[in-house]
């Protein structure tokens, strides 16, 4: 058995916000987002091999204090033929590479605005197919889930399963061997087709099931209230999913790129469109890489070439080693408006510096400016439908 | 230190239903019970030894997501003089072999009626008991506990400390050498003697205390609501329960029966008397047997022949193990209706295929038709008092 | 990655208590304290170190059942130039010995009334820096807090940041060398400045800032109300706090003494000032003695000459250890009522006998008596701002 975690403590502010931010989040145009200090995440699991190429892992979210929750939560087989591995239980559904990529690897604070709203909390009940080809070219992920966010909540209960398959094909392009993967570029692309009950409110017993036909997300920063929310979507049916992914990795230079449409089908209504995507450039200013892992089709842990560390010397000096050193810029846009669900449209622009004081430590800071509008759907009544906003952001970080 | 948990994913179906079930499940008459998936078990823990003889155990149960909760949390001594082990904390109460039985060695996904209404979540906080003879013949458990369930609270509140003793005195009547235990037979009785808080809602503040004379279960299937539910039962001072268990063995075939009765006295009222019963066969087709711990009088892990697995081998082909395959059939019985306190008198039949993958994972199936008389407690305003139903469940379970 | 816990096991009684306290308690003069079996502490958690001088630590609290918490959750370094030991994140603040003793080893079951009141739960998100000189004779540390008690709620929100600067010198006055510690002489004097928000309740959204500028705490037992209770003072804008400490070992005799201030200044109001302190006496009357950390300057582990065991022998009898076995008496004092502020005001004696079985585990008996008068803020309407009160505790516990 290994037993692993991971401890983020965040602060942040929001130094300017126009009226209609004020409003999304706190509900009343003339009070703004409060500051916050937090623990983010504080996860502590166990993972492990059984007899018979089986596998577990438990993974607990503990950050809530007493609103404990789980993430990972499965068990399954490896080496199997044809699924090679095949998960059951709580896991990651297979779109989104922001999303699939763990948070300890982010380059980011939070994760963009697209990935979120389509994807919110990512983990669900499902079984999952995972394989790649020997030469590890390609790799997918595919699998049927159901769509309730059970990690606060422990099962979902409703005579409409609101089943979804899902999958996911990804291709390492270009693998730059001589240099061990400093050079590399990823393309995937990723869907899903998902089955909404249309009549969670009126036909299920005391409120049990709730149609998953929502998208809403915070602004790549922690608040409150979620200011993209298109509300449970009137007589949706189902919906589809479209996702594209795209990397390329020059040795410190990392460009990242994804586009996803949703497509929601409704019963008496016209079916709506929504839609975002992002792009960031990172760069290492010491000279590291984000290294890639062609298994999965995910970043991977990054290694400074000198940790940080500070220590007095016999000579009474102090010697020091100075980390890795990142910067980024992040664009991104959401649009979760369209025809009577005005639920949102922005974009906004981040700047990151990342300073790794070792492969299980870092600390992030983050600037955002973000503009929304046609947000019907959560300005209070006679408030903006409108606004933009600055958030400042930092992060303490280790994973064990 | 060691670290143990175990994962149990389950979905339930509730394919046919009468109005009474529903309006016991739902409230109406007309709303069914609704499929669930949930995750049923995530436990986590430690047990250990600590210097002077004695030991620690607990247990967590995170399934619930936000509403976490402990199972086993106990200290204790190995080796006393007198008293054997002696644990001092929160652990099982010694009647109800099927409770004794660890859920991951129980044949059917959920514990007959009788057990759990009888002995809700089994756990209390209290002082035991525990011993064995040299020779095996002979296991014994006893001790004092509180009657309330803290496992989701922590503790217990009132001036009335509603106590109770109870015992289990167990013997292994018959122990095939020759074969290492694949014959036996157990025959056990076990009592307790609890008292109750006659006036648990008028003299104690703030609802702290609750009377503990109340018996309640779901119908062998995880349900949102408890169809068998005698309510708290005016005026009760106290209860006696008398319990028997049998076990039969003969390789592969094993006959389990136990029987259970509860007299409750009243102050101001009649006494009351509930009663029930189950009885299971079960084979393994695959020829294995359920072996048994004669130290504690309770089934052990079942270990299969020959693991399953499923591996692609070197010459292209793919080699398998089938696992170890059992049936068995159930028929139970309960009856919490007497007097004016009619919750329900019913029986359930059973039928359960379980595929052990290996020692530490399998998967089970299980149908249940049961129906339900003399419910006139939670039957809603105007809606029948009994009622039929038939459920399908399944589940996945490692244990670590 | 080391992994601890503890499980401590409490049983309390009320014997005797007088109008006044009954509604301190229950809101009723005429309903007294309710006894309580509960699980005090259900610790786990993880420890250990990481590459760069870094450290982690994670302490999850499981007693509450659905209500979990979190106590120590940080990261560190050690060995930094200047500041030692460095951790930031949720960790206790550097004032009151016997809050920065580990409930592990303290004396008494609960901590006095005045530690509790003027730091209660003691642990902040903050930075803070542990030193201590190379011969051991001086130890301090310091750093700056949030007010707020997060590790029920995961964080806190608002923009008044309700910041605190706090440190603690200590010094071992005295070690004897010849005996390893078994006599010495601790002194301390710690401060803090801390910040509050006057207008919590006015100006934060949602309620989503809470003034800290409250002083409340339990009778040095569980109960289900803190008896002593100041509320939100009215116009806090700021308090200070000053604290000395001393210890006086001699071999099997420990006398410890704490003395505590706390200024409160408000706007539009006359500032207030509460204080308290406590004195106790303890003994071994087996001979053993109170181990101290030089480092730190706290007390540690005791280990008994002789563990505690009773084990059956080879010839039929019976051979056994009695531990170490320790008295104490305490004298205990808090004023939380000045000016318009009547929070109460008290004193209460402890007496205490301490089982210790072996170094991890031990038995404890307290007997308390207490008087409080001045008492207007938690007394009903029409009761008696004054009342005392007798009480009986005893707690089985174990840490590894």
């Amino acid at each position: 058995m290994q037993l692993f975690g991971r401890l983020h403590f965040d602060a942040w502010g929001f130094p300017g916000d126009s009226p209609g931010v004020n409003g999304f989040e706190t509900g009343d145009p003339n009070v703004s987002p409060q500051d916050r200090l937090t623990i983010r995440r504080l996860r502590f699991g166990a993972e492990g091999d059984l007899p018979g190429n089986m596998l577990y892992r438990l993974d607990l979210e503990l950050a809530g204090g007493n609103e404990t929750e789980f993430r990972d939560v499965y068990l399954g087989w490896k080496e199997l033929p044809v699924f090679q591995e095949l998960l059951i239980g709580n896991q990651k559904r297979p779109y989104g590479l922001d999303h699939i990529n763990s948070s300890r690897y982010n380059v980011f604070m939070e994760r963009p605005s697209v990935i979120e709203a389509f994807n919110q909390d990512n983990r669900r009940l499902g079984i999952q197919s995972w394989g790649y080809t020997d030469d590890l070219g390609w790799n997918w992920r595919y699998g049927v889930f159901n769509q309730r966010i059970v990690q606060d909540e422990g099962g979902y209960v409703s005579d409409h399963w609101q089943p979804e398959v899902a999958g996911r094909l990804s291709n390492t392009l270009w693998w730059d061997e001589a240099s061990d993967g400093r050079g590399y570029i990823h393309l995937a692309i990723a869907g899903s087709y998902a089955n909404t009950d249309q009549n969670a409110l009126t036909e299920n017993f005391a409120g049990s099931g709730v149609s998953e036909a929502r998208f809403r997300t915070r602004p790549e920063a922690r608040t409150e209230s979620r200011w993209y929310d298109t509300g449970v979507i009137p007589g949706a049916d189902d919906y589809e999913l479209l996702a594209f992914e795209s990397v390329v990795n020059l040795g410190p230079w990392q460009l990242v790129g994804e586009q996803q449409t949703i497509w929601v089908d409704r019963i008496g209504a016209e079916p709506v469109r929504f839609h975002g995507a992002y792009a960031y450039l990172s760069y290492f200013l010491t000279g590291e890489h984000v290294p890639w892992d062609r298994e999965t089709g995910q970043l991977d842990r990054a290694h400074p070439f000198e940790n940080f560390f500070l220590v007095n010397t016999c000579n009474s000096g102090v010697a020091s080693g100075m980390g890795a050193w990142q910067v980024a810029a992040r664009w991104s846009y959401l649009d979760t408006a369209d025809g009577d669900i005005q639920g949102g449209r922005g974009d906004a622009i981040t700047a990151a510096l990342n300073w790794y004081w070792t492969p299980y430590a870092k600390w992030q800071f983050n600037y955002i400016y973000g503009d929304i509008t046609n947000n019907d759907l959560n300005a209070p009544l006679g408030a903006p439908n409108f606004g933009d906003y600055h958030i400042l952001g930092t992060r303490f970080q280790v994973d064990f």
